[in-house]
């Protein structure tokens, strides 16, 4: 493999296009959670500031569990898909093998929006969720390692 | 268009200088959050770590309104600004038109600048907040599925 | 300089290598995060979903300190760490002095880990995370400032 790594950065590396591929899939499912946490907001007229509330009658309150779940599964989802977009990135640099690294960003991608499912969608009882995390974490601590172990 | 992507990262591609250029700024804006929570912090003397406490008088608080407002809206910074690193650099990558691409990224960078500045600087009534959000969230949206579409 | 900046992207570029190395360290000690908040979950049976409680005889809980803390220490993580894998990767594109950015990456990571030790791991009295946290967020403005001129 040549030092120049840039080479690695084209649509013919289907390593490359795949990461594109389910990065893209997962920018969309997370910009999704906003406006479903907003639609949480308005059935329940959960509003967390004053100028957002529609009526004189209203509060701000922060309690309600359906808009707390969707925030804490949008909140899990800045805590590992945020860092997938720069180790994703780090592992299609270091030449990893096809059928590996494909692998790793389709199981990724399928494991986060099964847990978004399981945890804001329709609440699957454990261990739905805490499977569908640890998909997530292993190919990311995984190429965590690799990425470590190529730039020691 | 060649499939050598890696030909676009350039500063003589003016998409690609101009997505550097407004990244940056947004990264600065960014950063700007953390001081200024500090800031409401010290002012309204709302610490959450019994390690912070200034005085043996004062107890951990969670709840000035203030500081809330700051570290809500840089939530919603991490939510909305640092998915745009991602798509913002996948979309150079797909080469899109020059007036289109750059009028995105501005679009994008003055919405969540008007966004901080509406929820955390001087609050404006709604739908300030809500158009800024909105017109952060398009362009977002719009760059994601491009780059599904380009690399399906 | 060339503005054909793709070709910093070379594992014989220093101060690419060190980024990526650093980048990786960072990914790996913010993924052990999201275990940390469990370990300390189940060691104070505080869970935030009705389908994680382990017995009838719990309820949903999200006071516990220990818990609230790491989650502090993981969003302050968010907030600094995912920019710097976006403002790392824009200042090697710029060409920096090699001396200088491999010793801005050294500082920011181990500024960071600093940070989680003394927030989270051991509490150790202030000034110790501010200090941390300050050395994190210095060089990351810098960068920031770096790459606006440089694309200005």
């Amino acid at each position: 493999m040549s030092n120049a790594v840039y080479e690695l950065l084209t649509l013919d590396n289907v390593v490359f296009k795949e990461y594109l591929f389910w990065s893209a899939v997962l920018i969309l499912k997370m910009l999704i959670m906003s406006p479903m946490t907003g639609f949480h907001r308005f059935r329940t007229q959960t509003f967390a500031n004053p100028e957002d509330l529609l009526s004189k009658k209203l509060k701000v309150k922060f309690d309600d569990p359906h808009v707390e779940r969707v925030r804490r599964a949008h909140r899990n989802d800045l805590e590992n898909i945020l860092p997938f977009f720069a180790i994703g990135f780090f592992y299609v640099l270091i030449n990893p093998s096809v059928f590996l690294a494909c692998n790793l960003f389709r199981l990724f991608a399928i494991a986060r929006i099964v847990h978004t499912f399981v945890y804001a969608v329709v609440v699957i009882p454990q261990p739905a969720r805490f499977l569908a995390f640890g998909a997530g974490l292993l190919p990311s601590l995984y190429m965590g390692l690799q990425v470590l172990l190529a730039t020691f």
